[in-house]
């Protein structure tokens, strides 16, 4: 009766190639927005890489010297010759990239601050032999603002691989202000009237404002309303799974049961953790609509300026699957069962979803996360799953493995290039609902996160990524 | 087991209601863009007026005199006077719409040229006995291409009810141009640095580029996201079911059955059906993962430049009632039966969804579907329900009983203020799959649209939705 029908997923909508190429100074945040949106790209299924024209030029050069302001002088002719050779060679590199079709976005992440290098870039995408060209895409950041610039400058330049070891953080300091005056000798910013033909967003002050012009398909389209979603304010993102649930205790997958005695304490040890948090500003907290999730989140209900119960937000449907324990799974559907085991992130239950249905449904949650503030996330395990490897950038491999206990507060702080993960653990008891990937070392029930059992005080850093 | 939780839907994230005042001259496609505006924000669930000065204007005056040109004369006193009264009304209106909650969201459409009244709209907004105050966004469309201008005049102004039968098209058009004239020598834009403190949207040249500035909140961000989405180029979209399948047959619900005999007849009339369409440029075909649609796309998949199969095209869930007949699902669930007669909008099938869950679902669908030329769409009875309601503008009483009958091929047309419908029925065998809403007359198994049995031919348009 079932007729085979192969799918493309919803990623091959990209046919045409696509370049993000990065405009403007230092310290504008240029790398910072490439780090986002690949990962943002690939954890919605679009294969991207960055090709960062600073990593080729430290690779090419001696260090000891060629990270200096000098280096970046337009009159340095020695100096611009290795640049531009560097930025050749990046663009080489992402040129093989495309065509071999290792990925379908490759972003460009140099400061292209003059007319000639970007109409270079663009004769580059459209060269005459290459079928399908590739579609060119700027996205420049300007700034105007000392506060922003000397906020990025400390955070991130003064570490930057260009300096550190070498002087002291006054001279990289200076230096490196020294390097940003080089470039705005020769800056052309991108006109709406010069370059009228170009794809381009201006990315004013951080976000303040934008101008957007000429946005060409899908990819241009999704990166435009991610970048306008970002912002750089300080703030932490929690998840949490709802207490132990009644199915969880019999090991049963899916359902809709209430919250076990264990899961009602936990929710009410939730409470006393955020009292205690002392969150700034206003909590939002999003619950699944599940019971055991709005259960869990009705204990703080007071604690927080809005709940709201998002049907996203529910576990992953296990189709005919709901209800079963692994065991009956197993002893029923043995074939299904062997065939998750081998691809778990594209298996998808009969009448149900996959890992992958899952993502494509959480993008507008990951969209309206980075728009908010400080926000309580309260879902499940292979939702949570999900929203934590876009923040820790685990790939499609890793991440229906991801850990995610019970009875544990995840933690999420942005920072600038990655994002801090701390895990408060509460010494409460719970089922453990960690299943190993098959043939790897168990790791005690406890995955890939070394987690311990730890009764929860605010200091307790269990796990921080890099 | 069940314990009650309450939950509030994702539209009650609304909290600040939103004024949303349209900016620019006549002819600029304000009102165009405030309808498209409602429709959409309306459908997915934000509650939503706009209120058209104009029409305050011309309810107010005579209309033999005081639609032309000399009234928009700022010298003419008396009719300055007239239109900051019709101004302030609608102002009065809206406020009280706002403040007693029967929307969240107001469009305030006229052409809030000045700066003067601009700033009188935002004291408006931030009124001290006011609590919470409304925020405020400004969304102005500018254009200097002579084309979009002479275009818009040609197809709504000219049959403006200012003008309808009582001038020729030529004076009426001549009288037009004057007005806009007589605008142009006040108009002042919204500027980056005068107006930083305001948050606005500039639509440039119907939307080549965009200037968006201190977007502040939710629906601003969803606001911005669709006007960057929508275009203006001619283009129709083609709904169908998939052809009648083994389930349909035996009047069983959801499933995932493949094609009947019927079935198959169905899929191969549609493509020569399209055959002879002769859509111009590329056809897109966007088809759900369930067997019975993808048999039915499968069958074009040479005639169309993309064939994409989305499992959020996938039919409503009916959770515990999948499999089962209408007679079933009344005798197992007689209590659910009923409730869904009572709100079928609202009422979620236990372990599955609702309509109000599926058009959750279908937004990014609708998104898409604005941005792309042709695009072919087969699917299932209640997502194409959800797709048609949003651009026929209907309610979401009205939304569950729209009648999309299997092989059936409707064609809508987005026009300037409405989108034209045609619905083609093919003479191919089919179950009836409508049920009419209780205790209304049943329509012949028709409902609410006017379609007859016939064959098809290029010609026919059995409905057409003004």
């Amino acid at each position: 009766m079932h007729t085979r029908v192969h799918f493309h997923s919803s990623r091959e909508q990209v046919r045409v190639p696509n370049v993000i190429a990065l405009v403007g100074l230092p310290a504008r945040g240029k790398t910072y927005i490439s780090h986002k949106l690949c990962r943002y790209l690939n954890w919605i299924g679009i294969k991207t890489r960055a090709f960062n024209v600073g990593e080729y030029r430290r690779k090419a050069c001696d260090f000891s010297n060629e990270g200096k302001s000098d280096f970046f002088n337009p009159q340095n002719l020695r100096a611009v010759k290795i640049r531009d050779e560097c930025a050749r060679l990046a663009m080489e590199d992402m040129g093989q990239y495309l065509e071999n079709k290792e990925g379908e976005v490759a972003i460009f992440d140099a400061t292209n601050t003059t007319r000639e290098r970007r109409k270079w870039l663009v004769d580059f995408c459209k060269k005459e032999d290459r079928d399908p060209k590739f579609r060119i895409f700027f996205v420049e950041s300007v700034c105007d603002d000392p506060e922003i610039i000397n906020s990025n400058i400390a955070e991130v330049k003064i570490s930057s691989p260009d300096y550190v070891g070498r002087m002291t953080e006054e001279q990289a300091r200076d230096d490196f202000v020294r390097r940003i005056e080089n470039y705005k000798s020769q800056y052309e910013t991108l006109d709406e009237e010069l370059d009228d033909e170009l794809s381009f967003i201006r990315v004013i002050n951080a976000g303040r404002s934008f101008y957007v012009h000429n946005v060409n398909g899908h990819v241009q389209s999704r990166v435009v309303y991610f970048l306008m979603n970002i912002h750089l304010l300080p703030r932490s993102i929690y998840l949490t799974r709802h207490g132990e649930s009644e199915y969880n205790r019999i090991g049963r997958l899916g359902g809709d049961s209430p919250l076990s005695d264990n899961g009602l304490t936990y929710a009410q040890k939730l409470r006393e953790y955020f009292e205690k948090e002392n969150v700034p500003g206003d909590l939002r907290i999003w619950s699944s609509q599940k019971i055991r999730a709005a259960q869990t989140a009705n204990h703080m209900k007071d604690l927080a300026a809005h709940v709201e119960y998002w049907k996203v937000l529910d576990e992953i449907d296990a189709g005919i699957c709901e209800g079963l324990t692994y065991e009956d799974f197993q002893a029923r559907y043995p074939k299904q069962f062997a065939e998750r085991d081998k691809d778990k992130y594209h298996y998808r239950y009969p009448s149900g979803e996959s890992y992958e249905d899952l993502v494509a449904r959480l993008e507008p949650v990951i969209m309206e996360l980075e728009r908010q503030s400080n926000v309580l996330v309260v879902s499940h395990q292979a939702v949570l799953r999900c929203i934590l490897a876009y923040f820790d950038n685990k790939n499609r491999s890793e991440l229906p493995y991801l850990n995610v206990p019970l009875h544990t507060i995840i933690k999420l702080t942005p920072k600038a290039y990655s994002c801090e993960i701390e895990m408060f653990k509460f010494k409460i008891d719970a089922v453990d609902t960690y299943r190993a990937k098959p043939n790897e070392p168990v790791d005690n029930g406890n995955g890939n996160h070394s987690s311990l059992e730890w009764e929860y005080s605010n200091e307790t850093t269990l796990c921080h990524s890099p």
